[in-house]
């Protein structure tokens, strides 16, 4: 099975940017410890502090579904819940 | 000057998916040559193969600036005139 990169759009509502930047900053260290986790990077957008960006690859799709089980993951949706706008996730091939 | 992440979110019309996509590999190299680019990695998503990714890093804004100035990428830009859908490019800084 081939690599698997992640791209997930993050939007948060304009009252609860804070909220969720510390909660996202939150999922990099558990994440980054994940079995098949090749790098797990997160960004914010220099023209609107609610657009977050995680680029993400995994060795396989397989062991990225694991992550979206995990408990951090889930906890995460728990602390975040009502205080996102929205978010894409989309699943990709590098082909250049 | 800092590090500046770019994401360029593309869609191309649905049937011109394989002119953008020749179009879009055909960049790498001449970008890839280019000061300040860090990396320049293009994705195609699994689900949707008119949609189109470019991840990309540049040591600071002003070599990308010179980037969006390039013959290749004007020469990108008239070859895929009419071809595109949408492209959403946004300038973003890695937090963690």
């Amino acid at each position: 099975m081939s690599k698997l990169t992640i791209i997930a759009d993050i939007k948060a509502n304009p009252d609860k940017v804070d909220l969720v930047k510390a909660a996202l900053l939150k999922l990099i260290e558990p994440t980054r410890a994940e079995e098949g986790c090749i790098n797990y990077d997160l960004h914010q957008d220099n023209d609107d502090p609610a657009h977050f960006f995680f680029y993400e690859n995994w060795e396989t799709r397989d062991l990225w579904l694991s992550h979206m089980n995990s408990d951090h993951l889930k906890a995460h949706q728990v602390a975040t819940e009502g205080c996102i706008e929205a978010i894409v996730v989309s699943e990709m091939t590098v082909i250049g």
